[in-house]
């Protein structure tokens, strides 16, 4: 869909006074079978079991901790702002059956491979989780566990519980984000009809609804099962388990999510990338029809990908992240309340919940600030949207940094260190300012007002070669930058919490790992609204398709065209925040592999030494995982784009009336291919992710035992998973710039420079758009979700290396 | 010049009616000062003046060890063995004037760069010394200076003393390198008129020469400086420095040679890729005339390239590779002969240079091997040259198996333990099929015999976008199995070591890293005969260019097109032998920077704790260096190769009589604006490879000392090498590979393949061809002399640190 704005003038004239052709469609949308079994259950009894579910829960709640239940609260709020949200957009119009009609086609393909994407990954969580289990019954338990009396069997069904449960929720999240951004995409392009102000707020809302949605998921599911653990093993009764160790039993949480998103992202990214590349290459470059024209075959499945791709992928992704990095923060504010023996362990281990909640309710405020008002919609009166969306984020951001302040007073005061809490806010706001500068640094590389990118456009002048040399140069260029800007936050937050005063028993500081973790919260403290807005790229993306294939007067299509444009950036910026984040998040995940390494070999694991010859062989594999993945994402683009050329040539050789609007396309087989060869070419790089890992952990256990080096399989997976995560970041950072800046400099030379569109400098710049297509769609945004899986994936499976 | 052979047939009907032109060369050509004041004395007393330099140095290494005269001996009728080849290769006829008019050229434009750049680098190099000086001067000493009596003067001058002469030597190495190549590329195509394997001969008998005098060079350099600091500060005897602390002196020069290597391979390789990018987009895309055609007023700076891009830097690049494996071996040899109180240390420490002796025997036998016979000359009739490499490879290697064990037995047998030896000689047996392993992949990457390339070529079918991805997809892909390899050697070899028999004081196993050494100089056991392959590259390269420049018959030209296809081979798998060795050496040279730690800092420095965030972000700087030297280092091709498009445009303009033959191009400018622009651009990418560890290092320690952690800095360089090591190696495979795979996914189109020449195919493989030049002949090679730049430049810096 990159391509889409930029050709849809070019062939306007030649396609205006063509008959308007429509797909087929089916009329019944598809939802999954828990929603169809509620449908069926009266109204009423369903309210009742809803209040006895949440009295429950909230009882539970109050068990455990009143923080909790501040949490418990925010979250059922937040979910009713979600369903407000998501009633205000389903209430616009759907506009005259022309658009509906496509935009049914749309949700009906995006729905079909969302049931069979997340087929194959509930089939293939289900063995996992029968693999863990079955490696939780032969293990060895903890010092910890024994303690509180958790035998292997429970502790095995607590990993796979936690594990499905985030496995479940991951899923949930893709499919709200797809779900909303399907039925979104023709309201916002009705509502371009009547105002550029009212379809940006119909985008806002919708990217708003599943925002609150996947982070409150995130937020409510590790509170529940905390309160659930904490209930049910009696914590910190006597001859039970210990609060501050509770938070390393919702790891199996992190990992379900991590593995999900995984594969929703690589699915989901081969798919929107292969449909995309593969229309153009026969559509535009060898018919010569514009983009997003409905004689093309593949132009339904290209539509689909940006909701399969963008929105439920990185639905699922943005869960991970916070759900990881919630996990990991509570791992090591336990950790750190133990060590340091403070009285109430409480407030540090649930402090990252209560970030998230403010999260939720100071975004909220951001993307209600964002109101549609009745201008008359032409281009000229309106305000530039992405102005629109600063001034939110603004508004979220300043809530943001009160609120944070706010929770680390409440929470992380404690008597032992009286200022403790304030060095934490301090780092909440090295983490603020981080991302930033995340934000403002790709925006730097990859928009057209800056040098790099002009130059980038200067260099297609010399030709197709020199453009994909200068694109490559400056993408690995600017991962220099955020590599900086990360140094120092890591870095500084670590000496902000190790100066904070809290000592443990010897005298020693140990706030500094814990300063990290607050600084990735604050990071993540307007995750919401930034997912708001990452969501309303692709939904904005699709309005404009829906608009183009319908017809629509010049002006609907500039208003999608601007919102679009906007989309395009905040997209960009999005993937630098998630690379920050999971940068930050990986290390802390880092940390809690060692404590939990520790905690099962009974033997301190505090260093990873680099200069022994294993430990380095591990570090070389790890960054070779990441290498071979980033290989195999951008070619499965690659393949399934041939299929897409070979069918659209088939079809457009099969039924010569196509192009005269005589025959109709066979949009379903396109959509069939792309689908069932993405979810084969998905798997591939997954199971690699998956596999490596505990096979090279295994191995090294094994090599370890023969030549007595304790640890050695622990070792060398912590060195794997650090230099794996150290050039994930990078290859993520030169990938997405790389795209970004390749796809912008294309539409540079669309504004009219450097010869315009249709010169061959603009050819060349093609040639780079397309190259960015997997780098920036697929590879690069799977490899984040990558970098977490891998330390959730370690820590689950720690008991195979030991 | 990756282009020439493949459109050479393209122009030739059009071309061969025309005039010949031919470009003014000056005649007389240029020697360095060195070399003119020594043909200025009378040559007897030059005989005598050598007799008695040469009776001192023998005096000097009889002193020191046996050994050391074994080495002299071999490297003195080493050279002498290099003086019967240049003689040989210089008494072949130059050809017709038509022919040397040409050479004379591209010798003109090779010295006349050779000069400046060399003159540029001499000057940073005394820069730097000035500055190792003053670190030297107000740095402690170590325990073991102090107990050898070496004050803070001698010891700074020991270090600048090897660093000047390290950097004079590699320098020389260049320069041989590029002095035979611009005299033996006009008698290959003389000698192709006559016969394929003449030509053949000569080409390897001129590579030979210069190979033999690097390595041979390598050796004798690291050999005279350690007998004359083990005679001067008379080592062993009691109250001075131990033997086993010597080889400690010699890291200076190992980073001399690194420092010109780094420079020449960037200067080098910005040039050639320049000129031949810059040359091809003008002339044969925009102009549509042959590659190599005299009416291209940057065909000479293209041909001046090979011999500047590939020849002197690769010399250099060799020198620097061998003379720093040479050195780390010897002081892991020391270190280990100490802890293990070996009687007589001396044999584990001149182990490598005794390996190398051998390395100049065999491969001279090697070299010796591929005969001139009186063939007819026609192509059916006469062997494949890549056949009959390869014998002489494979005699080489049996040879060097065979030396190689008896080097082991002869140096590295101790009571201690009797069969430590047979341990060590299946290190370097694992380190010789680790190269052949190398050497088979990097075949299998980029040979279109094998599945990979056809895929890309495959792919070049859907366009130039499709052909991008690919190629970027199989270079990245490609890292995969030499990382398991080399992971396989590091591990096997350090356990056949550590299992030697070796014991410390306390009964710990000790020979593990020196075992990791073993196996590196058997990697590089055969380095002599692998760089004349190399050579001979760029030999036949250019004396394809002059065939074709001088409108030589088909059969001529047949024969150096098929000299040239295998030196593109040959250079391949060179590149990929280069790596490997690079990164055990980096490994080993890190070791050694340990206990150079340890012995400065007087505090053990074992381990690199990535745990530790500031250690952590060590590693994230120095694998981000990597990523931003290899965008500069293509950048910098690219913004060449646009000044160069500028210049022969406006020739073009300025001169219309040149395509009409009436006027003769200004190759000079040309050669002017590329040597001028290559100087300027390889000076950003060099100073942030030798500033960044400084700074950073320093930084550390800055931050060490405030926050009470000893050793931070020197922790967190560490850390920085080990991640930049692992980044490079891996950036420098997908480069190198990625590059080589464009290039003959080309040639396999161009021999008929999917639509063969002209087709649109062929213009997307052509793209792939352009895009993979910087990568393969600027970034890829310099990364790995980097990778050994840094090692040495942390070592030598060291004091900084602490």
């Amino acid at each position: 869909m990159m391509m889409m704005d930029d050709e849809m003038e070019n062939g306007r004239s030649v396609y205006q006074d063509r008959p308007r052709t429509f797909p087929a469609v089916r009329s019944k949308a598809y939802s999954p079978l828990i929603f169809r079994i509620l449908r069926q259950i009266n109204p009423r009894v369903l309210a009742i079991l809803l209040l006895v579910v949440f009295g429950g829960v909230f009882y539970v709640g109050a068990r455990t901790s009143p923080i909790v239940v501040f949490v418990f609260t925010i979250c059922i709020i937040s979910f009713c702002f979600s369903v407000y949200l998501t009633k205000w957009v389903l209430a616009k119009d759907e506009g005259p059956p022309e658009m509906s009609q496509i935009s049914d086609a749309i949700r009906d393909g995006a729905e079909g491979f969302f049931r069979t994407q997340y087929g194959t990954i509930s089939k293939m969580a289900f063995v996992l989780a029968l693999v863990i289990l079955s490696i939780y019954l032969f293990r060895t338990s903890t010092p910890q566990q024994e303690a509180a009396g958790i035998g292997r069997l429970s502790s095995a069904f607590i990993t796979v519980a936690a594990f499905l449960l985030g496995a479940l929720c991951s899923g949930i999240a893709g499919y709200v984000g797809m779900w909303v951004s399907v039925r979104a995409n023709v309201r916002v392009s009705s509502a371009a009809r009547r105002s550029a102000r009212e379809a940006l707020q119909v985008a806002v809302r919708a990217g708003g609804f599943s925002a609150i949605v996947v982070v409150g998921m995130a937020v409510f599911g590790v509170a529940i099962l905390y309160a659930t653990f904490y209930y049910w093993l009696e914590v910190d009764s006597p001859g039970s388990m210990r609060v501050t160790d509770l938070p390393l039993l919702l790891v199996g949480y992190g990992f379900g999510a991590s593995f999900v998103a995984l594969f929703a992202q690589l699915g989901g990214g081969i798919y929107t990338k292969a449909a995309d590349v593969g229309a153009d290459l026969v559509g535009k470059v060898e018919q010569g029809i514009p983009e997003d024209d409905p004689r093309n075959p593949a132009v339904i499945a290209d539509l689909v990908g940006d909701n399969v791709g963008d929105c439920a992928a990185r639905g699922a992704d943005l869960f991970e992240s916070i759900a990881a990095e919630i996990i990991s923060a509570m791992i090591l504010g336990g950790t750190m309340a133990q060590k340091c023996k403070i009285d109430d362990p409480s407030g540090f281990i649930l402090f990252p919940l209560v970030v998230h909640s403010f999260d939720l309710v100071v975004s909220s405020v951001g993307i209600l600030s964002i109101r549609g008002t009745r201008d008359p919609g032409t281009l000229g009166a309106i305000e530039d949207p992405m102005n629109i969306l600063q001034k939110g984020y603004s508004v979220t951001i300043v809530l943001a940094v009160l609120t944070f302040g706010v929770s680390t007073r409440w929470l992380l005061y404690t008597e032992q260190a009286p200022s403790a809490w304030l060095n934490f806010a301090l780092c909440g706001l090295v983490g603020i300012i981080t991302a930033y500068a995340f934000v403002w640094i790709s925006k730097y590389y990859t928009d057209y007002k800056h040098e790099p990118v002009k130059t980038l456009a200067l260099a297609s002048s010399t030709g197709h070669g020199t453009n994909i040399i200068a694109g490559v140069a400056l993408g690995l260029e600017s991962t220099a930058l955020p590599v900086l800007v990360i140094s120092v936050a890591i870095v500084s937050a670590f000496w902000l919490g190790h100066t904070s005063g809290l000592m443990d028993e010897s005298g020693n500081p140990t706030g500094g790992l814990f300063g990290t973790a607050v600084a990735t919260m604050g990071m993540l403290s307007t995750a919401a609204y930034v997912l708001t807005m990452d969501m309303f790229g692709p939904i904005a993306d699709n309005a404009g398709g829906i608009v183009e294939m319908s017809q629509q007067p010049e002006s609907v299509r500039e208003i999608t065209d601007v919102l679009d444009a906007v989309g395009n950036t905040t997209k960009a910026t999005t993937k630098g925040f998630a690379i920050g984040s999971a940068a930050l998040a990986s290390f802390l995940l880092f940390s809690a592999y060692m404590d939990e390494v520790s905690s099962f070999a009974r033997v301190p694991f505090e260093q990873v030494d680099i200069a022994v010859p294993e430990v380095f062989v591990g570090g070389l594999l790890g960054s070779m995982l990441i290498f071979v993945f980033s290989a195999w994402a951008c070619s499965a683009v690659g393949k399934t784009a041939q299929e897409v050329v070979k069918e659209v040539r088939r079809q457009f050789i099969e039924r010569p009336g196509i192009m005269e609007y005589k025959e109709k396309p066979d949009y379903s087989r396109c959509v069939a291919i792309v689908a069932s060869a993405s979810l084969r070419e998905m798997i591939k790089p997954g199971a690699l992710a998956i596999i490596s890992p505990i096979i090279i952990g295994f191995i090294f256990r094994i090599l370890g035992n023969i030549t007595n080096q304790p640890l050695l399989g622990a070792k060398v997976v912590a060195s794997m998973l650090m230099f794996a995560t150290v050039s994930g970041i990078l290859m993520a950072l030169f990938l997405n710039t790389a795209g970004g800046a390749w796809d912008n400099a294309k539409k540079y030379i669309e504004t009219g420079a450097l010869g315009g569109k249709g010169s061959d400098c603009h050819k060349a710049a093609v040639t780079g758009d397309t190259v960015g297509d997997p780098f920036k769609d697929t590879a690069g945004p799977s490899l984040h979700v990558l970098i977490k899986m891998l330390a959730t994936i370690t820590l689950v499976m720690a008991p195979v290396f030991l």
